[in-house]
């Protein structure tokens, strides 16, 4: 599982102090502020779990996108069409946080009624962490799933070029004693942000992560950034053909269903040559319309105490986990001592304060 | 992507005449006929997509339940609580495969109402391959999941022992002139019954499929028969806590909601101690409550377009495939010319039809 280690180098600033100036920072360039209060949180709750690629490391992007008007700051998500159980709900081309937020709470106050909801969401932009949204609807009492399809960087088994997205599934239950069970996982083996850090670090790659432009195993970080992600289980012959059927099922239940844009054709992140057109999936299953709530969390409890008291591995690097432990143990910590930022994350940070005359919370050397 | 190629000294054997003997076999134990004829149209729907580990093949183990009187095979589920959008079935420990397709079509009769629905099943048995449920709900036009715990051989990341079964994932949709998505998988990296074949053939075995007794990776069929399956990903390295946490995500959603048994607990279908009592869960989502359903099957009919015509890896053992592909290309070839069986599960069907005296349908050599 990933370990998360400070960055060296970086400063440490408090999560609190940095949540308000993002908030700040995004209600600056033109969106409501009960919006860009959603679009903090949220990227807040990345950078306090540790997956930094996924929290306000990613503010300059966004802003160069509303700078250049490819996203509408002020859009607030409209449901559109839909059912009891399955609404669709039209983001506006605006932020993607808030539009899942809103689209989450939609889904977990129509499950209260139904047992289970589905929302759909169309026409939006990327929304940080998958997880957070699971998340949201777990802390209410419930099954939550989180899907978004995303730029297509990863090639289906036996394709040489990107057709798909990392396409993460996130899935997450409250489980007594462990807090919450969190699944948030890209269906590519790695992700890209991975092998620009082995880029850094003049790694070599292991056969499964990536192939080069040519379609052959990419050995080194800059033939994988050439070519193609590969799906997790990487070769055929390990399975990767299943981690190419889960993006492809997280395409069919987000781009596909929610008629947005889909596979090759999205418009990633990273450019500005077009809206990006996300589709987005959220699930919330009320386990207290089939028996007591109480009861589905104790069984929970009870699997994962018999999962994490499992004899281990010889050199096992840790003990048995559940999904989700090592970002909440790193969100505790952070909590209490302020989040790790690495040294080009703060730089760009402090430039958009500049720029937009915010300043910067105070920090500390790491 | 599996291979399914005609086993070498096997029989050849018409399909339609296998079912009848098959519901008729089924009826003789003891089980009304509506309920065999739904238990031999699976399992023959199973052995024509090439899937013959999850077929008639299983016949034995079935009929041999039903004579310990471990399982009942004139149950009838019934629905014991639920919402519209979520329902609990108890199937009374019968065929799983029975109440399976019952609550299967419960759930698309309720998402003609409310746009998607839920039907979890509990105190139920094997119910055959998971993508036939998730197939009934995409003839329908709706997008259909199926989702079953089952018996414990598979290890958590860094634990040394089988802590869940190979959880199955199963999604489909109606895909135009592709026919139909159907991905069925297990959420380990290859099922015991490759490992079994390898056995037979005096292969060693990759890094990332298993782990022996000890812990460690097992590279002979012998220690990974005697030790644990790995999750899809293989090694915690290159992603294997991955398929771990799908494999765990599969059981919150089967035996934890259901109220079924559920990891460790489970005692599995090739055992007499006792009642699987195994959860199961099935999604019926309907693309027609948010938007035209034609324009949901001509999106994703675009997007196998966009995928299938890519340019292919150096060497690539084949096209590139869609999910179903090659099973619906098997199964369109044996309905034409039969269905090839291998000897021992020719010899085990004709030691069933001795015993039961109802005569085996006439065969061919392969």
């Amino acid at each position: 599982m990933p370990v998360y280690e400070d960055p060296a180098g970086g400063v440490r600033v408090d999560g609190e102090a940095l949540q308000a100036w993002t908030a700040a920072l995004v209600a600056r360039v033109g969106t409501p502020p009960d919006i860009a209060a959603d679009v903090a949180e949220i990227l807040l709750a990345s950078d306090l779990r540790g997956i930094a690629s996924h929290g306000t490391a990613r503010l300059p992007q966004y802003v160069k996108l509303v700078e250049a008007k490819v996203m509408d700051p002020a859009a607030r998500p409209v449901r559109d069409a839909g059912k009891a159980a399955l609404a669709r709900f039209d983001a506006r081309n605006g932020w993607g946080h808030h539009a899942a937020r809103v689209a989450t709470d939609d889904a977990i106050a129509r499950a209260r009624e139904t047992g289970a909801a589905i929302s759909a969401v169309r026409n939006t932009n990327h929304y940080g962490i998958a997880g957070w949204y699971a998340m949201r609807v777990a802390e209410r009492g419930m099954i939550g799933v989180s899907l978004t399809n995303t730029s297509p960087l990863v090639a289906a088994t036996r394709a040489r070029v990107s057709l798909l997205g990392t396409n993460p599934i996130a899935v997450a239950a409250r489980a007594g004693r462990f807090g919450m069970l969190v699944l948030d996982m890209a269906t590519s083996t790695v992700p890209r942000g991975r092998i620009e850090v082995a880029a850094r670090r003049g790694e070599s790659l292991p056969v499964g992560w990536a192939i080069g432009p040519d379609g052959a195993p990419a050995t080194t970080p800059k033939a994988a950034l050439a070519g193609a992600l590969q799906p997790l289980g990487g070769e055929e012959a390990s399975g990767g053909y299943k981690g190419y059927g889960l993006a492809l099922v997280v395409e069919v239940l987000t781009g596909i269903l929610a008629d947005a844009a889909f596979g090759p054709n999205i418009v990633g992140l990273f450019s500005t040559e077009g809206q990006s057109n996300l589709g987005q999936f959220f699930l919330a299953i009320d386990p207290s319309a089939v028996g007591s709530a109480a009861g589905f969390e104790a069984r929970l409890e009870r699997l994962l105490d018999q999962i994490t008291a499992a004899p281990p591995i010889p050199n096992a690097p840790g003990p048995v986990l559940y999904p989700g432990q090592p970002e909440a143990e790193r969100a505790a910590d952070q909590r209490r001592r302020g989040i790790a930022v690495d040294q080009e994350h703060h730089q760009s940070l402090r430039q958009l304060a500049a720029k937009y005359g915010i300043r910067f919370p105070d920090v500390e050397p790491v």
